[in-house]
């Protein structure tokens, strides 16, 4: 299914590029990073660019139609918020458009609204405009960030001898979503994920590549190997597994970690040199980052035990969030 | 129906407005305009802003699922574009969110792209970024583009004495989607609109108050009425009615000429002084531009014929389209 939708996805690339090669005055980054960068006007100067994604979040697919309404308001601006993070951006402001049936009654949408202004305030990101309508629940949110030109996060810039690191604690979402109400912890990270926006525009002094993980880890770095050019080497060891994980057979554990979805941590390259103040970062945030591998010249991509043996791991997400 | 969504609308009006009040530094316009305007960055010097909107369609509500894919590319394109117009933006980038079905297939991949890519040439507006999902066909489309502060057409600033204005002539939507198939010309203005961008860019030397028509003249002239508060007299005998309408009693040519919706005309207010410079732009552009009232200071709002009676007609639109 998810290549069908990269065939699809193709579809839409190509004409992009087409349309591109028309225009005067093209964005500064177009599809195929978490944002895309624009340029906000001819008469701007210096730096500052526009920093824009978009997520589509239909029932069924994305969600169970009966999910919390106040947890499914956070997530689906978190997931877009999110973007701007793995693309070193300030939030400014976000656009709504939604499709509600006619199970979305006032109290659906009071707890809806809860979930979603609550996390809008905390990130100050302001709800602009929107649009809405009847039809099978479909949430559609577009956010705009700020971001310097010298201070963004693009897949494409990973380089041979760069570190791999990544925040947080992985597999939680994946795990959650398999064993409901056994972890609140593992349930809270697949229900609220927590947009890394504080490391995103911390890390622009440090890194120039980043990706936020939405697909699995493997899956997410090979959006940046592919773009950048270059392969690499992940230590299955240091991953940093989530507790509520712990319990499981090691090769579950790994699963959910690394191809396991939902995550919202970053994945970023930094030359070894940024090691020293990564971990200063680490504390100031009080958020773990973790060195896991390092980015080889050679196009390989592989995964290694502790002695140094490949795990013949794929690197692919193998089961985004997909109730049907 | 329309009453219930702007129900709903207000929960979010409400949580965006609570939301500005908790930020430092707001949009220039939020919500209730055809556009939203965003200060690009707090580096920005000068008064370019960005004009941003979006707008969801979704099938067996906005459209029917079998309708011409390459009507529907350029139909889902063009009601956005139709918004930054009506603010007197520049088209720069949009971006696309689309839930496929599998009745979606690479034929009609390629026409809706064919439909989509070509409006979006003809006005240099990019495609930046994307979501494909699976689910019930849906689209979901964000456009950015750049206006100036001073030239930008809100619909709070239509003032006591101003002229009201129509581009175009009106009703072919209405009457296409009633009576299809017996007028081509009708039809084309029903399945693609043409958003009316260079009259929007060139307004903004004469008018500082511009909606476009989506929901019908009279509801959307409410609008701006409401936001202006201020009142309109307007004149039906000045109504300028698409041919295709001629044939029908004179009540139906009005009804649907002044509250069927899809014609995606631009209506704008302007002092009298600029009458002269906007039957020169009419000419210029090769595009009808229409007096057709006057706004007032006190807050009634009537049609009159050309006796002076009053037509009786209220100020909404009367029937969007919606074939459930």
């Amino acid at each position: 299914m998810s290549g069908e939708f990269e065939r699809i996805a193709r579809f839409f690339e190509r004409g992009a590029e087409r349309l591109r090669g028309s225009l005067a005055n093209t964005a500064v980054l177009g599809i195929g990073d978490d944002c895309a960068l624009l340029s906000p006007g001819s008469q701007t100067r210096g730096d500052a660019l526009c920093a824009i994604s978009t997520d589509m979040l239909v029932a069924g697919r994305h969600f169970w139609p009966d999910v919390n309404p106040a947890s499914l308001g956070h997530k689906a601006l978190a997931v877009n918020l999110s973007d701007l993070a793995a693309m070193g951006a300030r939030p400014r402001a976000f656009t709504l458009a939604l499709a509600l049936s006619d199970n979305n009654d006032d109290a659906w949408l009071d707890a809806f609204c809860e979930g979603l202004f609550a996390l809008a305030a905390e990130h100050a990101c302001e709800l602009i405009g929107g649009d809405t309508t009847r039809g099978p629940l479909c949430i559609c949110i577009t956010v705009i960030g700020d971001v310097d030109l010298q201070r963004c996060l693009r897949r494409d810039r990973a380089r041979p001898g760069d570190h791999i690191w990544v925040s947080g604690e992985l597999g939680a979402a994946a795990y959650a979503l398999r064993h409901p109400g056994l972890s609140r912890s593992a349930d809270e990270r697949l229900l609220r994920p927590q947009p890394r926006l504080a490391l995103g525009t911390a890390l622009g002094r440090h890194s120039s590549c980043a990706v936020d993980l939405s697909d699995g880890l493997l899956g997410d770095l090979r959006h940046i190997l592919e773009r950048s050019q270059v392969g690499a080497q992940v230590h299955a060891e240091r991953i940093p597994v989530h507790p509520a994980l712990l319990g499981l057979p090691l090769p579950e554990q790994r699963a959910l970690a690394l191809q396991g979805g939902d995550d919202y941590e970053l994945l970023f390259t930094a030359p070894p040199d940024a090691s020293e103040a990564l971990h200063a970062l680490s504390v100031t945030l009080g958020l773990a980052l973790t060195q896991i591998g390092v980015i080889t010249k050679d196009r390989a991509r592989d995964v290694v035990d502790a002695s140094g043996q490949s795990l013949g791991l794929r690197f692919e997400g193998f089961d985004h969030f997909t109730p049907h």
